[in-house]
């Protein structure tokens, strides 16, 4: 199989979100910032079916994200908001019509419900029997390619307590939140080590290895 | 003046030490390894009066962060240990004979105490009357040159939280303490740039700007 995979903005003092997260502000405040490096990148504007956009460093950064995965596993918050629209058989999530996944996502969630099949290639599949299930499910149909775990950070980190991540790349972003959602949790006893990392503008990169 | 510096290694989770530090284990369980990359450079055993060591991309970091340093501000705990040793007159601190700053020392201390001169060109003066005036007294022996903050990180904080620091250093080690004493306390309100990234084995170097 394929690895298991895992990436996300991070403030420079630790935090994937900002304080007093709301539905209104699901990032938090100052939140938005951690992907200031991204949203302008024709990279990250192509796949969201926007037009335009820049092309630096982290092009090949994203594209490398972006490239090979056969399935995603996200959590139900990242899916579509809290319990209010989900009890909604209408709601389709918070993608849009034509998310930018072009791939299988599952989705772990306590609620059954029938897969969602979306334009390009998206399709949500509900799984409710838990992360080990649903890396099954993916790993089946990612045919040999990797699985990428799209967050949130409580459902990143379920997979890493698991032992079951294999590699992950942090996009260090030069903000300081001073508080909200912490990427890493009760992890001490899991050994990394660095891959590579790359400079770029208002950004960093760096890839670690799980050893195991 | 030159700037106010600070640099220090941190996990890839955020800590500058692990948990249950002691005086037998003053950075923690696990938190040697935050310098596994610089205590085998030349770069770094050559001003602790070691012969040998290795040369690597790190070694044009630590020479940076060396160069250029008029004087040094550190808290009592850097300079040597709890109340104890403290209250022996006879007690010089725990960097030995002669230190490896080579240049005046200031420490922030609530117990006043004569200038200590040791071998090398380093001498430890005792301030009691708070940051400000320990900065105010380094700048002024620093004749033009950069003053660097030691540590430890709470120490940093006050000085960040005071809005001094010009510019800092982060020495990523790749590892998850899980615990222990964070960098950063409830600094949001500072704005940062990225100023430049290095990646050296076993270690990401990524230097920032504060804005003022």
């Amino acid at each position: 199989m394929g690895k298991l995979r895992f990436d996300i903005s991070v403030s420079v003092d630790g935090y994937v979100a900002g304080p007093d997260q709301s539905l209104h502000e699901p990032l938090g405040v100052g939140g938005e910032d951690l992907h200031q490096w991204i949203v302008g990148l024709e990279a990250w504007r192509r796949p969201h079916g926007l037009e335009g956009g820049d092309v630096n460093v982290s092009t090949s950064v994203v594209d490398e994200s972006q490239a090979n995965v056969g399935a995603f596993i996200m959590g139900r918050n990242m899916f579509g908001g809290g319990p209010g629209p989900w009890r909604d058989p209408a709601w389709t999530g918070w993608w849009g019509e034509d998310p930018p996944f072009h791939a299988p996502v599952f989705v772990l969630t306590h609620h059954a419900r029938e897969p969602l099949e979306m334009k390009g290639g998206t399709t949500f599949f509900f799984v409710t029997d838990g992360p080990r299930t649903a890396l099954d499910q993916a790993v089946r149909v990612a045919g040999g390619r990797d699985v990428a775990v799209s967050g949130g950070a409580n459902v990143a980190q379920q997979y890493f307590a698991a032992g079951l991540i294999d590699e992950f790349e942090l996009h260090v972003a030069p903000i300081l939140l001073g508080g909200g959602t912490r990427l890493f949790g009760n992890l001490e006893g899991l050994r990394i080590e660095q891959v590579r990392v790359i400079e770029a503008p208002g950004v960093t990169h760096i890839k670690y290895r799980v050893l195991k």
